[in-house]
């Protein structure tokens, strides 16, 4: 039999809030004005750069502006910076080609000129399998995996393709280096055909490992090399870089509260990162979250009356780079984790939500079903599993304890953009921005109203 | 009453032929693999570089690996060289950006960082009304038009919205010099929205007028220099180009020609530019041109019998810097263009043809109707206008009265990639030049077998 709303769990005039709030939200344009402002009043945001100093100051003009009722920063400390500089490439034979390349977060420099014959290996699994030794020795070890080859496999998660081609952008460098190779370059972790490279994170060095600088192709090039291997020719390539790994730097991360007016000190935590990398302007990594959970929070804010439980915007420093603001924000708040109601993380561009993932008690499943069905309208379908964690980081605090939920999303466009140059504001589609903006606002508010303990 | 194919006009023997022949090209990836070794093996190749000279020995080996019965070169003399440097733009002020910019082709460079203040104008006609004179002193003129709004009347070609945008490309900088400027920038003429900029030609500097840089920016930094614009604040950009006008060059129109068996001094001209911009390897503009030409030819040349009048494939020099090629070839062939019989040219990248349009005297226009019904199967209607000129270079010897064809073809990807570093080898989609080679195979091969006057 279909399932009816019980008015017994949620009652009628927190729905008739809830509906009014998912239509309002469906019919503001506030979170897309948010990412208009972040973008062009800011930019590239990268933990440590001028950027962020500059994000940070936006970020709390923006709570005050919204009329939050409390917003502050907790200062991150970064142990070392970087400086992304040039990074040039070029073939040299047998046919002499330019290269889009970008250097992989947190890589050293050539240190001048560096020329050697490319090694292509098809996955990282390959390039793994060769003996440690010196059998890259002079070499150029290059990864042509394609996110776009990955064909998962029922049960297999769709981003299976994602995270296949990450092993090699976070550890292809260190396990090239240990088979004597002079360099690494991977084919850009990204959908797309379009000439710019995937910049993204590395997980920095091993000691006792010789570090050699580590660059993203695009996908183009790569295909171009792989063209050219096919003529069974050598390929020397020149690549020169002039990144540089810094001093620490410090960032920061930035709360805004809308406090509720029975249970002022349980947090109902909405996520997402306010630094971004360095060569777009993050509007779709992580503009898009920061405007949808900015907005959310403040529609919800601007109802009659506060919601029972308070409401956390929680911008973290430095996920690119190592989820360096999740990490100091738990720390600081290790005591205060049991206050945390339920949290979720928007990170996955402006693109609508098709699913909805809790990750909490049996007994509080039965409020999220009820729940859900607020947004189901909104096109968006209810898990069958409960495991989500809350998503990039606050999957940190998903994996200490916290109830959360996953918003999973189109992201059709987020990995053609994201990491390169072209993750602009012209990229966001107005009305899928309000449509996510909507799914937040009425899951939250409904969650911050009702008297449930999510981990039961 | 629906038409039949009179078999007084074409023999059952040549429709035949002309239906094999078709069904070959539709099958053979012949056309895909001159582009994909055009684009590996030289890349580049604009008119008095390195990478043009380089085109020119592929394109004499391609022939004769094709089996061509001729195929020799014509030397085309370019005044002047060009060096493209670099182009590097930021926003100073209110916020800081970077700023995606390309030379436009012939520009001077800035002679060190040029600092202004942008003035934007929606279109080129904006900039034309405002009076000659000192307006502009300091600034930089800025035409946002995008390409993309255009809307066609009735009437109106589809393709109007870049010939509105190539007006300021071509003419902007002179007209913005005598109103000023110190330098002009325009949003790149295309219809995507990567952060790429579309090179294009200039034509050149006006006698008594300062010689001011030029450069197109990319749409998504159009639109952020329009939205900071917008909060009616001074945006301040520092540009340095350090592009350079050279001493002449040379180059060359490469001709390959399957000779006809009976009036081998009769002509079908099958055209593309052997030339490219530099930024991308030109795959699509004009590789798929060359490719499907060159295939095409070669299709015809492969069959039984040589067809009764000769082809001639065509590779004009410079097309791209303003029509070198062809002009020479004119001026070198005057007195034999009688000779030349019908000519057609491909160049609008290599998605499939929707639309022939015939150029030729009203007699054989029958002939036309006929030889359509053979290419009809692949998705191709017969226009109702007969004013074609052979397009491109082919338009130059259609002004001078030989008779042409045009193929119109499908070119939603052309204009987001042409004149871009994204013109590259991934862009072609193999099936779409199969079907574009097939209609081009079939058609020449019926012009050179039949004996039309396609003047009369």
């Amino acid at each position: 039999p279909p399932l009816e709303i019980d008015y017994s769990i949620i009652s009628k005039t927190i729905t008739n809030n809830a509906i009014a709030l998912r239509e309002r939200a469906l019919s503001d344009n506030l979170s897309v004005d948010i990412v208009e402002s972040l973008t062009t009043e800011v930019g590239p945001r990268r933990m440590g750069t001028d950027g962020d100093q500059r994000a940070i100051s936006w970020a709390l003009e923006k709570f005050k502006e919204l009329g939050f009722d409390r917003f502050w920063t907790e200062e991150v400390l970064l142990d070392r910076g970087w400086v992304r500089g040039e990074a040039k490439a070029e073939i040299l034979s047998p046919y002499p080609h330019n290269i889009v390349m970008t250097a992989l977060g947190y890589s050293v420099g050539t240190n001048g000129d560096l020329v050697g014959e490319i090694v292509e290996f098809k996955t990282f699994a390959e390039l793994e399998a060769l003996p440690e030794g010196n059998n890259l020795k002079g070499k150029i070890a290059f990864v042509s995996y394609s996110m776009s080859d990955f064909k998962p496999q029922p049960g297999q998660p769709l981003m299976g393709g994602y995270s296949e081609g990450t092993k090699a952008r976070s550890r292809g460098h260190v396990t090239a280096a240990k088979r004597g190779a002079e360099a690494l370059i991977i084919r850009s972790v990204g959908t797309d055909n379009n000439r710019y490279a995937h910049t993204g994170s590395g997980y920095g060095y091993e000691e006792g490992v010789k570090r050699i600088p580590a660059a993203a192709i695009s996908a183009p090039d790569a295909i171009l090399i792989q063209n050219i291997l096919k003529r069974e020719t050598p390929v020397i390539m020149k690549m020169n870089m002039t990144s540089e790994i810094t001093g620490p730097k410090k960032g920061a991360n930035i709360i805004g509260e809308i406090t509720g007016r029975e249970h002022s000190d349980q947090y109902l935590v909405l996520g997402a990162h306010i630094d971004s990398w360095d060569e777009g302007t993050g509007a779709l990594d992580d503009g898009a979250g920061v405007g949808a959970m900015m907005a959310a929070a403040a529609f919800i804010g601007q109802m009659e009356n506060r919601p029972k439980r308070s409401l956390r915007v929680l911008l973290f420093a430095g996920e690119e780079i190592g989820l360096y603001g999740v990490n100091d924000y738990l720390k600081k708040h290790k005591d205060a984790l049991g206050k945390h109601v339920l949290g979720a993380e928007a990170d996955g561009g402006g693109g609508r939500v098709h699913t909805l993932i809790p990750g909490v008690g049996s007994t509080a499943l039965l409020v999220i079903n009820e729940m859900h069905k607020l947004i189901a309208p909104l096109g968006i379908v209810l898990s069958e599993e409960n495991n989500a964690k809350g998503g990039s980081d606050m999957g940190v605090l998903g994996e200490a304890g916290m109830p959360a939920l996953n918003f999973s999303q189109n992201s059709n466009d987020y990995f053609k953009y994201h990491h390169t140059p072209n993750d602009t504001f012209d990229k966001i589609i107005a009305e899928d921005m309000r449509y996510l903006t909507a799914a937040y606002s009425t899951i939250f508010y409904l969650a911050a109203e009702m008297p449930v303990d999510f981990r039961q």
